[in-house]
């Protein structure tokens, strides 16, 4: 039985993660971290966990936490997982970082990006980018994982095999990504009320938001090109969901059937991953609640674009779900292992 | 293995008892009925099953199915069920029949409140109403279950402790329930149309709905009087979730202690009720996606009445989840295999 | 040319106040007054009013503001406007007052619903409670109103007739009500977040809700009896309306025909108050954005019941667009004056 | 007064228009066409209307009609208005199409887009494209608009001025839009049920949708260019408005300030146009219920594009507040009349 600790378990990536883990066979929960909640029990805090969850919420001491947990998920704003981490902590626990404190290699872009001075940047090289599909097997012997963003995740596996074989332009990438309301997190802000998301959408962070230079660097990767790139994100008011449409030139004609023999091929043996059938654009409600990946694309002969499309549950692949994909490929568990969940519709 | 049948396999209701079944470890369908879309792939009707379900919707033939199946559901309009029951298919196969037509005992009322003749009258007696925090032991026999309606169910368990205990005086029971759209069907209706829903809440059957002899026959077995009361359902802009507020004149003066102890002897030993603690009103958005239904009550003294509340997900315990709880039942499993769901939020 | 000045003109019955006086060719506005916002452009608080309004927000200075209005309406959280009235402020400005302050004739009773001290009991009696159907002609003498409350408004309008006539038991009233989050006001809660209420329904206030006293009192002046009621408020995924469905014992047979004689008596002159044809149940979505109180009642006499029902938008009738008829009525304007609004659907 | 017919008067469009010419002072409706609900009330269609429309649906008697009017709007499917017109009906009366008919000049280019066979080609070298920022003189002398459609229009308008003026590269532009429900009109089709499209947002026609031509034509005709661009609409859980995020390569290397100068000098005098403040996106909901259309822009330097947004109300601005803004400017009125509504929010 994997002993799993939580930091920061009442933001909604944090109960997503009591959510799949009480479904999940060989990990427990030891400690559930929540500074705003300290004492208070958890279901007070999220009654859905009534007569589920009898803990109660504890401080952040990492110190005894590295002691009791096998693993410690870190699902907290930016900064905290690089103050806590340390050589004794990870020689006593693994940790997956929900956070984007380690998924940046050159420390400068992150710290411009985000604003903030990078509290253990000599850690930064080991850390694994969480994204299983593509780093499975630096997964499997990772202590310290960065578990992706959300649009990250829907936005590179979206484009990838495109970028990795080479068939796009990389300067020509446009990503207009629709995003679910959690993924704005349970902060008590005037901007997330009902009222003012319900019955409205709009773009957010336009050319400035900080997913930008992580889908960067990992098209980048793919591509071995250094890739820049429009990435803008919109509010949509629903609960759940991320929804990716990305636009690319085109480097030479090829067919539909060239483009699905490629996606196919990189995906075909991925369980989380769905390449739809021709003309079936991916939407969100087909994947809610559950660890899918639904991608698709279409060509445009008279512009000579590809149209990327990626929908996935914010929560889930977008956060909880991969985290605990990373942590049962560092255990040596069957990768799919409590995230086998149907999506619920409607 | 049990092999499950469903017949309507194509709406909400079995849309639901598909997802439920596919991860149910005992069970697995054998037959995906639906008028509506023979020959087409189940997936192409519900995308979320792309990758998960592989077969074709089938026609509604009751006889091979007897022979296949050693459970059929059916989630179909009032009507169907009973036209296709006979001894030679309960004699090869239970049904769990999940339309109202063997919920009321008295073919009268049925046929005057749902404006239908009966089909098989002679298979009423033995059919078990399928509420199984209270025919538990009949059901297990059963090879014929009344599936309950989703607000009887919400209702009945809401008001139960207390009508059996002879606390409240049965004649003034006012029943005032909201319900989610996905209660309306699938149906290609203007008035079910997004627009038409969303920013809107409406009551509808006023002091006519169908489901109300239901209700009142269950609450006339539990107090031993002939109960005649309002009900008043609701329709409320969002997917799942039916909330129950009830009200009923206090037959004598009693404590929130008394009530309490009350509700809890009557529902400590049943996992999917959950009696909340003192002042926590039962909320949709805490069940949604599980089979929990959970109650509480407050007493007002200014007026002499008690208000009971109920709120559950009106796709599982409401209907799919209700249903396998019986087939768990029936089949000698735990009761609670394949439904030890944590209800998602948000 | 009124001059209004606005207290508290950055809440959401404030803004809508803004929005109904923009488009009334009478009034102007020449103070808006918000704590949380001085100096602070109008429309970077509320975009929908960029190029509409360009002026800023100030603090409230009840002297300054009595000088330089005409009426002032305060749309704040009790306690304010008892705080700030005076014989020498309403020498000089009339107030309209959409808090609770002086709703309720006896003060004791105020003090206990609402746990607050009153600030100027002696001007209770003076002030008159502006439900405009039932006391239009004090309301065109008053210098202070008491501007009704949105569940209020809705649930007297609505059970009206029949407590006057004295055809119902006025002791078996309950009244079930549910709201839009709009009513919860713009405060950064996270009980009022997008992503708990969207997908949700709850009742609220069980029992104990501030509105409660007001309905009493409202329908006690209407039948001559003390009433006392089950008012049960619920918060409705949806950012307008509320609907008002009422229960109550009929104290002898009537039909269908004579309840609806007596609706139309006391409503068919009512420009504001719309009687719908049989069978029509009251929606919110046909007000939206309206003046308009729909109103209908349906009679079960299974049960010897009536279920009077009432929609509305709680923002106007309810809150802003009751508070301009008011103050059209102590102006000597027509009463509809920048109040003749088509609802807005979808 | 001016007499105004509706052909199509029970879409939600159609609905729209009754809606803003209800409000106008100098027009009023003799006819409200519909084929699905002849000889029933208008009022019984949309209850918002009830004591304010009176009258009766009838067929679309365009001989008839002509004779009675002044004015007819079609808010029609494509393929009815073309069927309609003719010497003899335009000699009596003024058309405003709310369809596609007449915006698409090369009438081949209509008929592959569309599918349909034009009825009469010989009106569309006459008919004027309605977009009054754009077309506002031949506007005032036409027999014939073609009023155009939502996304065009919330897309010309944010794009204009930088392809007028030659700054962005043509042949780079991609649009990717998203538009309310309301949109998709109020045909009872699965789609558009609440439970599929709440809690979703999914791309739809990538590749294909009929308003590319229009867009691709305004935009040509803007630049003298030839244009082809992408255009991906998106279907969001909420009833009304439009938002366009479109991208463009920069020929040059430009400021903020150069470009907001040319934005405000092209729609400083236009009403209905808001040229938004430094980085404030655009938003639906500050546009809703009134005809405005929001524009801003945001340069990325790191890419060398521009990002250019536009929000608006797609039934108002984007349907019925624009027809109305045709009329106006046809009849002689200030363009302004009966659209000088203030958004409503929330």
């Amino acid at each position: 039985m994997i002993k799993a600790g939580i930091i920061g378990s009442t933001g909604y990536a944090g109960q997503e993660l009591v959510r799949l883990l009480m479904q999940h066979k060989d990990a427990e929960i030891v400690w559930y971290g929540s500074r705003s909640y300290i004492d208070q029990k958890y279901y007070d805090v999220f009654h859905n966990m009534f007569e589920i969850v009898d803990d109660k919420c504890l401080d952040d001491n990492i110190e005894e936490l590295a002691e009791k947990a096998d693993v410690v998920f870190t699902a907290t704003p930016q900064g905290l997982c690089s103050s806590l981490v340390s050589e004794d902590v990870l020689s006593k626990t693994k940790i997956i970082d929900l956070s984007a404190d380690f998924r940046i290699k050159d420390v400068n872009r992150y710290e411009e990006w985000y604003r903030l001075k990078h509290q253990s940047p000599e850690f930064i090289k080991e850390a694994v980018y969480g994204l299983c599909e593509i780093n499975r097997e630096d997964i499997k012997k990772a202590r310290l994982i960065a578990n992706p963003g959300c649009y990250p995740t829907c936005s590179t596996l979206s484009i990838y095999p495109m970028a990795k074989e080479g068939l796009i332009d990389m300067n020509s990438i446009i990503i207009d990504a629709k995003s679910g309301t959690s993924g704005a997190g349970r902060g008590a802000k005037v901007n997330n009320l009902y009222c003012e998301v319900n019955e409205n959408i709009k773009a957010y962070g336009v050319a400035t938001h900080r997913h930008t230079p992580e889908i960067e660097d990992q098209l980048s990767y793919a591509s071995g090109e250094k890739v820049v790139l429009n990435f803008t994100p919109h509010l949509v008011p629903m609960n759940r969901g991320i929804l990716v449409t990305a636009y690319a030139n085109l480097k030479k004609e090829v067919s539909y059937e060239e483009i699905k023999e490629i996606y196919d091929s990189y995906y075909k043996e991925e369980k989380f991953v769905r390449v739809l059938e021709k003309d079936v654009c991916p939407e969100t409600r087909w994947v809610e609640g559950s660890n899918y990946v639904d991608v698709n694309f279409k060509i445009d002969q008279r512009t000579g674009r590809i149209i990327m499309m990626g929908a996935m549950d914010n929560l889930v692949k977008g956060a909880a779900g991969q985290a605990v994909q990373n942590m049962n490929l560092m255990f040596g568990l069957d990768e799919a292992e409590g995230l086998e969940l149907v999506p619920m519709f409607p």
